[in-house]
């Protein structure tokens, strides 16, 4: 399946065109950011490294029943997947506190949440990603309803539940993660984009060790050995 | 009912104690704050004004059944209430886009929003007064379950309702506002603070001329005179 033409060019991944109108190609970049694009940097291997962690969560959330976009992995660094129209939602899942949230709300890094947090974020670079309630997702027309939303926050929960499993057996934390949804040709609601290191805060269970790209926000060096930690411990599992 | 000790001085009211423990007194003062306290000046007059439309307004209300702290008004500055035990959340209530709405979601100033939106900040300074969504309330333990977040939200509509037909009658819309509630005795929740053009965006119906606090904000001038035009109307009724 050739690349016809360049959909969009991202932060992390190049989205191509293909022959099949309802299939595109995620070329995975090895290009970083953080901040809202004010840190950037790139680190050789780290788009290959995401699209096979990727390749490996969207094959098991898939035997798992969860809609997802996946369909093939091509190469090292391309991924085949259903075209789908984006839903401009940052979802965000919380186990642990750390980060924006311990921020924002003072709320003590590292807590354990009292339950699993679901955020909804504006994916709008321009804006920073504004944090959502439900009613600005349908006053954005983000959604057409608030059963939509239910929908999701069901989704990210359910996602959630079955990688702190996957990961808990590779002696890695699930802290938190943004994932983000699309509708397919036919109208469902499907998980899309990439379940990397990149947006998955991991932590080693038992030293707390940063296995993510906190590593490159917080200027602590070895990220691509991280993610190759990660990717070998699911390879070898 | 005299005032026994200061129980809390805040941004523009001081609360005291009474003989009563179940009263307090609101001490309405002259002083404005903004922008989170960064911009501070001080309208002679201005605290009477806000304790006289309050009045007016918490009277109205009253009559149409919400349950509210109100008690009496004293004097020029000063109100008898009940004592609440205060939630921590600021309820926005916004029929038009203006302000940080439209800043922050990128919403075009004056949009007559699709229906009436209602946002949750925690009442936080030292935080800047983040937004929250439901989540967030439980996870900070600023109420008890969700359906105490429905109750509010649907007493804040409701509320909304009434003070947009009330100032309707005056010529003036109400675009958005900030209200509070609270636990009374009995643990009812019950509307409290003040209902003053420092806390509602107020617009003439015919010219669009703001009658709050945005002229202090945007340094327009006449601030005690717009608020004086606003009870001014609500005698003349
Ligand atoms: N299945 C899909 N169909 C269409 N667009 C997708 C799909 N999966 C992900 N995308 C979008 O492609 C882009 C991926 O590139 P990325 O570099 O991550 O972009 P960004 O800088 O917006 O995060 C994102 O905007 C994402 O929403
Ligand atoms: N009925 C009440 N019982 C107890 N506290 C109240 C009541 N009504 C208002 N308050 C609180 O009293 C304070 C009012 O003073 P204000 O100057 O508006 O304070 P702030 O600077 O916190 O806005 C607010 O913190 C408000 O939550
Ligand atoms: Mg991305
Ligand atoms: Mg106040």
């Amino acid at each position: 399946m050739p690349k016809t033409e360049l959909l969009y060019e991202g932060k992390a991944k190049k989205i191509w065109k293909t022959e099949d109108e309802n299939l595109l190609i995620s070329e995975f970049k090895d290009s970083l950011t953080a901040f809202n694009g004010e840190k950037k940097s790139s680190e050789e291997g780290k788009g290959a490294l995401n699209n096979q962690i990727s390749t490996e969560l969207f094959k098991y959330l898939d035997e798992k029943g969860i809609p997802t976009h996946y369909v093939d992995t091509i190469d090292e660094n391309n991924m085949l997947h259903k075209a789908a129209e984006v839903i401009k939602i940052e979802v965000i899942v919380r186990n642990i506190a750390t980060g924006s949230l311990s921020k924002n709300l003072g709320i003590q890094d590292k807590t354990v949440l009292p339950f699993t947090l679901v955020e909804f974020d504006y994916k709008n670079d321009a804006l920073g990603d504004p944090k959502l309630n439900d009613q600005h997702c349908l006053i954005l027309n983000l959604v057409n309803d608030v059963s939509e939303l239910d929908y999701i926050r069901f989704m990210a929960r359910r996602i959630n539940t079955l990688l702190v499993d996957f990961y808990a057996g590779l002696d890695i934390k699930v802290v938190d993660f943004k994932i983000e949804f699309g509708r397919d040709k036919d109208g469902n609601i499907i998980l899309i984009d990439e379940l990397s290191p990149d947006n998955f805060r991991l932590w080693d269970a038992k030293t707390d060790e940063k296995l993510d790209k906190d590593r490159f926000r917080q200027g602590l060096g070895g990220l691509t050995e991280a993610y190759r930690q990660v990717l070998d411990r699911i390879k070898n599992r």
